[in-house]
């Protein structure tokens, strides 16, 4: 790069057909994770820990499907999912059905600096996160009162002539049902860039379901070379189009910019696969791509003084950034973390 | 395409340091897993049907790391991964930490045409195979000596100063320790494509690791539009290049053919993640593309009467075929699958 990059952390808090009423808390997740990341990186912070700082937020706050707030399975159970990519080193950690634990971003930043594997699942994931001495929940302390409501509206819709047990359609479920992943993309002041995407699933999932959330190349995918990508959405449609790791390829074989290659990636995806969904994008100059095809995704980013977000499609708000505001959020990430 | 494809079932038996004493082994069985595949094909099979026959074959011959014969976890269990997926329907199926049956690429087909995900993992995993009642087999009964004396080996290695729990190198592993993952990828008389991947993992991998093999994009992608893909190697290297969804974006993007696409992404992957591994590659209009950066690779395939095979680079052997060969050896699998 000719010049020092503007450092950012780019969010988004899940791709779907969000209801009016959840509208307002999203946007305020969303533009919280952004400053808390965003005020670690102007303070020589890095990519990796920034973007760390802003989905651990995003999943202490109940309005997202990932930590505490994430979706059911048919059983009533939470198996969460996160993975994570750093540009610089290339390393990376996924986990895949994590129990009882506030963090899955921070267990699959502990697989990547501490195994020699990417990626854990299930019983050996959370073996390994007990022997990493991760601070252990009581069984159903993830559990919110939305998200059990969420599942009986479910089963409800099962009743009435929907997905039962097994698929009818090739989506098997309607986007109301969709969780709504949490993802961090941020560039440094040294340039370099780092992904972290979290997630709960999809409420109604089989036990054992396995989303695109943990999976390099779908979730996450990163490489300072030529950038960062998380996305959101149907998991299964996100996974056959390998979404995040299209839009690095996009970047880089044709020579397209972030936002074009976020915006084709997205649209190729939901013609070829039918499933919705959507991407957060910095490339390796710094430069931006959101896009959605399904109805809402809430994302925000902050630049210098300015916060950037929106939710609707076409959205494009921005915002002076109150300094005392970031302080005191920032404390409280310090404390929960 | 402008007039009918020749089909073709082009198969792999693993990339790796494959010692000398077993080269013989691993070439008669992808040679004798080409012809199943092939024979399927040319009396109007499906691809799909040819991969898993072929796939079947290998996963019951113990030379391979896949079904019986695979590998082993540090604590001595076998957990298996497999993916399918059908170019024509995009449909796709995915299995990791799967117990106690012999074809894992079965139970991988099981959840793409019975549930509405693509991927199903340990507990969940196995509690469907069980509701589809495929038949269990005694734990235990996939071990063989071979796969027990490669553990042993293996901890050897890591008292005298490999790794010891927790990976010491970006790779981990050494490339005589990595499994022989299989695959195939066939195209059918209509010019369909199917790609099918199945594996063991890797000796001395932690309970709870995924590898590549599972992993759309990595290990398994197929897109009539384009061709198909099946890779194998150092799951974690595959994993962070997305090997097989690279060549088929370099199919896409580049215009590449099948066998510079092939090449092209496992020589870049080597060179940008270091760890080794190979790909097999159809593409839409059936031409075939094989590469490897390990030390071996066994493959083969049959295109009208002729096999054509190799292992060592830059094979590339022909043998006329015995059609009495061939029937002796469907019979074998049909009466095993």
């Amino acid at each position: 790069m000719s010049k020092e990059p503007i450092p950012i952390c780019l969010v988004h808090g899940g791709a779907g057909d969000i209801p009016a009423s959840r509208v307002q808390a999203k946007l305020n997740g969303v533009k919280q994770a952004a400053q808390i990341g965003y005020h670690h990186l102007i303070n020589n912070g890095s990519a990796l820990e920034a973007v760390e700082l802003a989905v651990i937020h995003m999943e202490l706050d109940p309005v997202f499907n990932a930590g505490y707030g994430s979706v059911l399975t048919t059983e009533g159970t939470v198996e969460m999912e996160a993975s994570v990519m750093d540009g610089k080193t290339l390393k990376v950690g996924c986990v895949t059905g994590v129990v009882d634990i506030m963090h899955p971003i921070s267990a699959a930043i502990r697989v990547m600096e501490k195994t020699p594997h990417n990626f854990l699942g299930f019983h050996g994931a959370n073996r390994f996160i007990k022997q990493q001495e991760f601070e252990l929940l009581k069984p159903g302390a993830l559990i919110t009162d939305q998200a059990k409501e969420a599942l009986e509206h479910w089963k409800e819709q099962q009743k009435n002539g929907g997905f039962k047990g097994f698929a009818k359609t090739e989506i098997g479920h309607n986007q109301h049902e969709r969780g709504e992943t949490i993802g961090a993309v941020a560039i440094d002041i040294l340039g370099n860039i780092a992904v972290a995407t979290s997630t709960g699933g999809i409420t109604g999932k089989l036990p054992g379901r396995i989303g695109d959330t943990p999976l390099l190349g779908c979730g996450t995918y990163c490489d300072n070379r030529f950038g960062g990508v998380s996305t959101t959405g149907h998991g299964e449609t996100i996974m056959k189009s390998c979404l995040a790791h299209d839009i690095i390829k996009r970047i880089d074989y044709l020579g397209e910019d972030a936002q074009t290659a976020t915006e084709t990636a997205c649209n190729n995806m939901t013609e070829r696969f039918f499933g919705k969904g959507g991407a957060i994008t910095i490339d390796k100059d710094g430069n931006v791509g959101i896009s959605f095809t399904s109805k809402r995704m809430a994302w925000a980013y902050q630049k210098l003084n300015t916060m950037h977000y929106g939710i609707e499609k076409d959205d494009h708000f921005e915002q002076i950034v109150d300094q005392n505001e970031v302080d005191s959020l920032v404390n409280v990430a310090g404390k929960s973390s």
